[in-house]
């Protein structure tokens, strides 16, 4: 592993995705990727008695799923890298808690996909672990109850609030790899606050954490935007990819419009369902990234890519105290080969 | 790096701590550890606003006074790994977030010290990072009113129930290493699950994660309890102690009573102070290990330190949907050389 600059950690080139998979509930379901997820639940109950069950059945199925999908059983993998939006991350850990894999939980809030395809890529990179899991999950119902308000309140939300997805996303990285979608390089964000206190304005808090490592991360690799067929930002929406857009153009004279999307735009028709200003939460970026995303790769459609998922690290708690929202945002690009 | 049997990685014998550092509150101040602290605050208030922001900045003192004490600046850092246990863990972000290093989440209950140190030493072994922090803290504040009453409730506590810590601690970890606190080896948990549903028993909760860790490890790199100083779990107090020796004893035929200690029981004279059954929380093994311990083993007089932090991964909200408590813990072992 060689370090590129002074954030970049640069792969061996050899640790790449065997298996991955996506499920969603309803919404999702009506969305323009719906097709390309490996399963949609008709109902977000996912079949549980409450929303936190839904989203920990949603975390521990898309786990599953991937694992299979890699030829692979539970036993074979060393470690799963995860964690979600719910206090103390329990969608996480009560959804694998019955696999028997040693399990590293992590923190990104939203840039959690991320951070655990990162740590899990680094690990199995380095030996740590041959094979290793990445995933995250997210559930409207279960978010709206802890971050705003109860469904059955009726709140009406603001056109710069997001929706946040009702999924779950999982891959499946391993060592020895000699082609296929492979992780190139890493970098982990720095938190980036700008002020923000806005909670129903997430793509604007997180929008200079994503300026900053996509930045960073082309300073480092001594790379433009034109070098990849996609930097794909996590879940900015709406609101917030126009922001990083500004503010890498006037701030940072860099313009990736080219070549920007974000999970958040594409996992909903933004037009026709009502999701106001795009997706959100952890479950968004990882169902983007392991059903449409990596289908393009496998078909040689998309051969460089830049992922960067931002995360505000805000809690209900800190948002009633007036606290900032601190963003931050964690890089992985992956080459297709 | 070496993988030892099915769940232990060696490291190469040249990563190392190269600086650490703990704060307390008031009550730890009055605890047998308090001379070895290097801060203890005469206010639990810290002189913030809140007790979450009182929480934050205990973990910030904490890094900041590690960083100073190895050496080096916080521009010299390659990574910090920090989690908590306030919802969304905002007593690290915003202890952390105006430090400009980048900054890895992580999330393990009451066993983030050992997650933390774990892979900060591993990313400083494969060279992802050269110089790495790892940092978690607690507040008995912010925890009580997080998840049990506020304190103006004044509710009775039950004899099983452990005080949580205010306090903070922090280690830094880096490469090339020739002597010194020594990482020789991790090792990450698996979740465990019997059933407990009492989240005024925690001890109960993470004994038998405890026990699989310790029963792991010692398997996979064929070693007896008397090879170790001290095997050191993170905050068991007297009830998980008692639990963990029973269910070692029992069920795998170890006998670690010759080496066993438990943070949560050295942090308090549980004889004299109301804490019931001993310390907890995040900042119980952080600080008692970023003192006492570390302290002992510069000394000398500890040369082969396993230890085992573990944590309840438990939220308020599983707690009231009368779900069990998972449990995990995950081990460092640290040399004297």
């Amino acid at each position: 592993m060689n370090r590129l600059g002074r954030y970049t950690l640069k792969l061996s080139g050899c640790t790449g995705i065997i298996g991955y998979a996506a499920v969603g509930g309803k919404t999702e379901g009506e969305g323009p990727l719906a097709g390309e997820f490996d399963y949609i639940y008709p109902d977000d109950g996912i079949g549980q008695p409450t929303w936190e069950q839904a989203e920990s059945e949603l975390h521990r199925d898309a786990v599953m799923r991937a694992v299979t999908k890699s030829g692979k059983t539970a036993e074979d993998i060393d470690m799963i890298f995860a964690g979600d939006l719910l206090d103390q991350c329990t969608g996480s850990t009560f959804g694998i808690k019955d696999m028997n894999i040693p399990f590293h939980g992590v923190y990104g809030a939203c840039s959690t996909m991320a951070l655990a395809l990162a740590t899990a890529s680094i690990f199995a990179d380095c030996g740590a672990a041959n094979t290793a899991v990445a995933s995250t999950s997210s559930h409207f119902c279960s978010a709206e109850k802890q971050f705003r308000f109860p469904l059955e309140y009726g709140g009406q939300r603001t056109p710069t609030a997001q929706r946040t997805a009702t999924a779950a996303g999982a891959a499946v990285v391993a060592s020895g790899q000699t082609g296929g979608i492979l992780v190139d390089k890493v970098i982990y964000g720095r938190v980036k606050d700008l002020g923000v206190t806005d909670a129903n304005n997430m793509g604007a808090a997180m929008a200079p954490a994503a300026s900053c490592t996509i930045k960073d991360f082309l300073t480092d690799t001594d790379t433009n935007p034109a070098d990849y067929d996609m930097i794909l930002t996590g879940d900015l929406g709406v609101v917030g990819s126009e922001l990083l857009l500004e503010l890498l153009q006037t701030r940072e004279n860099i313009d990736i419009s080219a070549v920007h999307n974000d999970c958040g735009k594409m996992l909903f028709d933004i037009e026709k369902q009502d999701v106001h200003a795009g997706g959100s939460g952890c479950g968004c970026s990882a169902s983007v990234l392991c059903s449409h995303i990596f289908n393009r790769m496998k078909r040689g459609e998309i051969k460089n890519l830049l992922f960067v998922a931002t995360g505000a690290l805000m809690s209900p708690t800190s948002a009633l105290q007036n606290q900032s929202i601190p963003g931050i945002a964690h890089g992985v690009n992956l080459i297709y080969r």
